[in-house]
């Protein structure tokens, strides 16, 4: 089941370096794990803005939200978040 | 260069019953066309709304206003789009 | 699957009475077998507004979008909707 | 009575780990009370939010006042109320 | 039960003058009538604007919606509404 | 001369107990003191937020301006002000 | 008692010629008495809109609103008031 | 040349005292010398809000900016400006 | 004296084709008459939209006004105007 | 390929005078270098906000985000894109 997720990322400016440089990376690792699994279709960055666009491929409600909960980052986003259907258009379809 | 771009449709309640008919199969066709080329990456229906989002593939600006100009449906459209770089989190860049 | 889905109507003022009244009858007897069936597990009237909050318990995106797309007042409705997932608070969770 | 809420918190990101862990378990005590007296209705997380959509069936303002003033998440939330009444459509109601 | 309601009318510019004036004079009497029941606790006209404030005390949510529905003017009317309780500085209170 | 007020308050998480208490007791007595004078004609609790909804009658905007500038708690509030005229339907005009 | 209003204008586009200028005619008219008097203290266009902003000297709210509901453009126009004071810093003040 | 400008100000509510009154004295006679000059030509308080709605004839943007941005609260507020030209209604226009 | 304008175009749809091609031209050689002139420095359309940001250099804000006013499409244009002033870190200053 | 960018800045309050300062003289560099490189095509200031509007010429989206980034405000930027095409009416165009 597919979703378009938006993340907006607002860390606190007077987050510790060393911290910060930790939740980056756990965050990174926490992403690409999901990637290789293929729940995590796929991610973009919104250029000139800390947010992404992702599609995620997923079992369902449950699950997504237990994957977006569990982001490091979570604290610090506001997700915006657009359920998916086929489109008849799509030559995928026929 | 990728763009994801939000496309909400609002026909006219009066149009004709045909000239509806012919507008979407063209918008069908013009889309399908876009998609084999490679330039109209993805197309997902929202859920519960007239609406898409897409992923284009285009070679720059110019091309992908000359593409969303030309749709049959751009009259009856309003469109939101987003210039998508690079994630530094995406698993394909490493 | 839960989906919290708001619906505001707006029908045409001249709208013919015959058709709309057919129209009516026609959204209600779509409402009524799905909630029958289990899938339209609520709808309520929002108070002073021509508007409903319904939860809908269905198996993915893909059956919402068809539920929604197939109703009579569709063409007239303004749609939000809202993926739920269980509530940790939820006293039926334990 | 019915009404629709929607609760959205945002809890400061500097409390206290202990004081954090408390207010949360007194807060699932108190809507599990209520839930248990009928008043809370229902209880859904929006998924990827921290925040619920809630239906309360209460005996009117007053109280809906007071049980939304007394949570103990109150001072961290944005809540969004909706007013409901019985929908003709409803099977309940014939 | 007291709700503040703000009502915003909008009445297309094509309607027949004899139409409307008695559109108006049903919505009038409409409302002089839910006064005097002592419903309608008092109306006033937002200055500069073809709007109004009002109070409304009824025995609930189903009646205000009741209430509101029934409005001559309600196909034109845009209804905005805030549940109200008791102010703990109100004087009345003690 | 009427005006409806609605007064959102955002108290600091962090101000002290002792000074918040003192800050809304004189909150209250300034509400009440212009209530009993007449000029804070009503006020009524927003269900559900920390806001209210009043009606002012004062002499003009001035003395609005001088009432509203002196509530205790104004540094902390957003107030949004809507001036009222009679109603061509309120029965007490005839 | 000053008032800062700003009216935005939409005249529908298919309004018979004749009727239009007589329309803004009739509107200059009642603005430019208004001004004589001393009640409409000032009038500018804003630049690239067909709005203006004013300001208004008048006896109370009662009557700004006769005098705004009474003007020709009032049914294409969209009202935004502010209610002004005597500000600290005003050299007038001393 | 005249511009519209709404400057909303709001003060960090721990801003040491003897600090604040020395701001506020500086804003005043700054606006005070522009108001002299003739370049600030009105400024009225926003009745409940700590704002201002002030006219200002200066010789062109260049100028506007160096007004503005050299305001001592400058850094405290937010400023929204409108262009304004003469309006073909104003009674001094002929 | 610089000016950032974006104009959004909505020619209604059952505008007569040959009265829309003749507008359309129109409009282009106002433009571009103004081009030349040097008024109306720079044109780009907006990616995907029936709009345009332009970048004017007029005499003032009088001038501005008449020439926004006098574009053939003025009355199917929704204007935002951004009044511009030299930018301190722009090298042609310094 | 060009793009419409506008940057408003929000520094902490607090930061040290020494710090903003060097953050500055680097955030002018950075820009001047652009603007000498020639993909940072123009740039001004929005009069009476703390905020510019700038066009960039870039290879794509990737190099604008790159750039963007990169900015010593960019942490305290709210950044706003719009792509550009040419438009038709361009006089440079033909």
């Amino acid at each position: 089941m597919l979703f378009a997720v938006r993340m907006d990322v607002s860390i606190p400016q007077d987050m510790d370096g060393k911290a910060k440089a930790e939740l980056l990376a756990n965050e990174k690792a926490y992403s690409q794990e999901l990637q290789r699994k293929g729940e995590w279709q796929s991610i973009w960055r919104c250029v000139g803005e800390y947010a992404n666009i992702s599609i995620f491929d997923v079992s369902g409600n449950e699950r997504l939200h237990e994957v977006l909960w569990g982001l490091p980052l979570f604290p610090y986003m506001t997700i915006d978040i657009t359920p998916l259907a086929v489109h008849p258009s799509d030559v995928a379809v026929g």
